[in-house]
């Protein structure tokens, strides 16, 4: 009998959930609202909810390996969930794998959002044929995730990859983490908007700038599509940004690059909607930051999957994690 | 029968080789000098009569699963060193597993010297009962060793854990590998002699220090020792360089931490022979760069094994990369 896992994606405005086979095949792709500002046990219980509707779906409940879930923030070994997920109030403190087992006798795995990412990317996407792999989610913050071995790599607590709270800028901007300087402060989409903000006024060029009147004159109009849109139409401005957001994020791969020496770096959120000028840029930088024989095994690329990577990866980790049962 | 492995340690000065068992009990310790000065060609030869002296010693050849080996340096995954190796002329691009298997018909996994040093405290010191762990040595300059689910680390063209290259100081002092302001620069031996030399100058403070006073009329005389001796003697100016090493250290270290949240980190090295007022101090600063949750699970610790854990650790990478013989 085929086996199958559950993956379930925790997002701030929905979550998704999807069946997976042990050879990647996946089907019944869910999608319902999260329901954050109702709080954490509400968030829970529709997660629950939607475990079921998707096990309704299958002929055989006992064919189920177990569910594997994304969410943001750190979860620890026993499925709690320790913080770090600020769009979603009450969440912190939950007992997933409990829940989850109370209700269906299921086993589950749950990391950060990102990680998951990582493995969905590493196995059906931008990752294939690399071994050792790193993820990087550019979106309202920076997530990361570590593929080691092909394997999702959490940490003895799985906390690991917290790559963008990585200092680039010793005593730069303050960070909501708590600490200067963060590479999140600059790379990521809040980041982008902020810096654009702030240089705006201090920017000097011959050439005219449309992002910089309108920085100066409607900041509350600046995006990161905005900047990206600007810099790809050759505004000066626009360029300039782009060339210090992937500065400092060159600072954080290079350290990235000197520590693990990944085969491959993936660049993947929001952000990077704007394509290829981040990645070359990016590429262009990081050697200023990091031994060259290890630059010269490692590539940069974007991310493949899109906005489905997380839910994929999620029901991908149920089997690396609880993938046993299907030898019994 | 017992099969054993055969650790060597390549040092600028002596070549280290022992004798392992599978349960890790060790015989034949063996130091031999490694003619650095002349060659990388007579530094290979004399490695090869150091395996064929600890082969002589064992009543049969035909068990020993392989040889480990700990070199400066990057090796590659057909056992090429690839440069990074400048106290020993001539090594780079020695093919070491051929040249082992031409000899002796035994295979061979080499790696870098700090890399089977984590290795060694992993198993046998500082590092047991954790699962992941970063080793780093403050020497002369400062290497990196992984850890990760008790296994070693390499990366998959054998050059992970370049520590002592995080940038922690953008634009801070040039490093010999081409960047700036590597910790290597401020907590390596060479690191810590430079500061002091630097800072002495503009060290200003209503309290005498003896140390200053030698730094100014004698900077030939500082050493990482002196410095230490002095700030553990209460020396107001040696207790100013101690931070500024350990708060440069703890740079790295957090960005080490949030990238792999390890369960513990090991400093080794001849630097650490200060001991305590190292470990106390970094730890102090390390939260300033780090996510507390991931803080609050890891630890730093003192290397436990000394001069003889890379020997040690060589001939354990040999049962880890080349072990399966004894299954047959």
């Amino acid at each position: 009998m085929n086996t199958f896992s559950i993956g379930i994606d925790l997002g701030g405005t929905n979550l998704k959930g999807i069946v997976m086979e042990r050879d990647g095949t996946s089907r019944h792709l869910t999608r319902v609202p999260t329901e954050a500002d109702k709080g954490g046990k509400k968030v829970l219980e529709n997660i629950l909810a939607l475990i079921g509707l998707l096990l309704e779906k299958e002929i055989s409940r006992d064919s189920c390996i177990g569910v594997g879930l994304g969410t943001p923030g750190f979860v620890d070994g026993d499925g709690t969930v320790l913080g770090g997920a600020e769009n979603l109030p009450g969440w912190k403190s939950t007992s997933i794998y409990s829940s989850v087992f109370a209700t269906y006798g299921l086993k589950a795995s749950a990391t950060n959002d990102v990680t998951v990412t990582a493995l969905a990317e590493s196995q059906f996407g931008a990752g294939k044929g690399v071994g050792n792999m790193v993820c990087l989610a550019l979106g309202t913050g920076i997530g990361g995730g570590i593929v080691i071995n092909n394997q999702v790599y959490k940490g003895t607590h799985g906390m690991a990859g917290e790559i963008g709270h990585i200092i680039v800028e010793p005593d730069g901007i303050p960070c909501t983490c708590g600490h200067k300087g963060c590479v999140e402060q600059y790379a990521s989409a809040t980041g982008i908007v902020n810096i654009t903000r702030k240089l705006a006024p201090v920017y000097e060029s011959d050439a005219p700038s449309t992002l910089k009147r309108i920085a100066l004159e409607s900041p509350e109009l600046i995006t990161a599509k905005i900047v990206y849109d600007h810099a790809k139409d050759n505004d000066p401005f626009g360029i300039y940004i782009n060339d210090v957001v992937c500065e400092k994020l060159a600072r954080a791969l290079g350290t990235v690059i000197n520590t693990l020496s990944p085969d491959r770096i993936i660049l993947g959120g929001g952000v990077m909607k704007a394509g290829r000028i981040i990645i070359d840029t990016v590429s262009r930088h990081v050697p200023d930051f990091c031994w060259r024989q290890l630059w010269e095994r490692c590539d940069i690329v974007a991310a493949e999957l899109g906005e489905n990577a997380g839910v994929l990866g999620a029901a991908s980790l149920a089997f690396a994690d609880l993938g046993d049962k299907s030898h019994e």
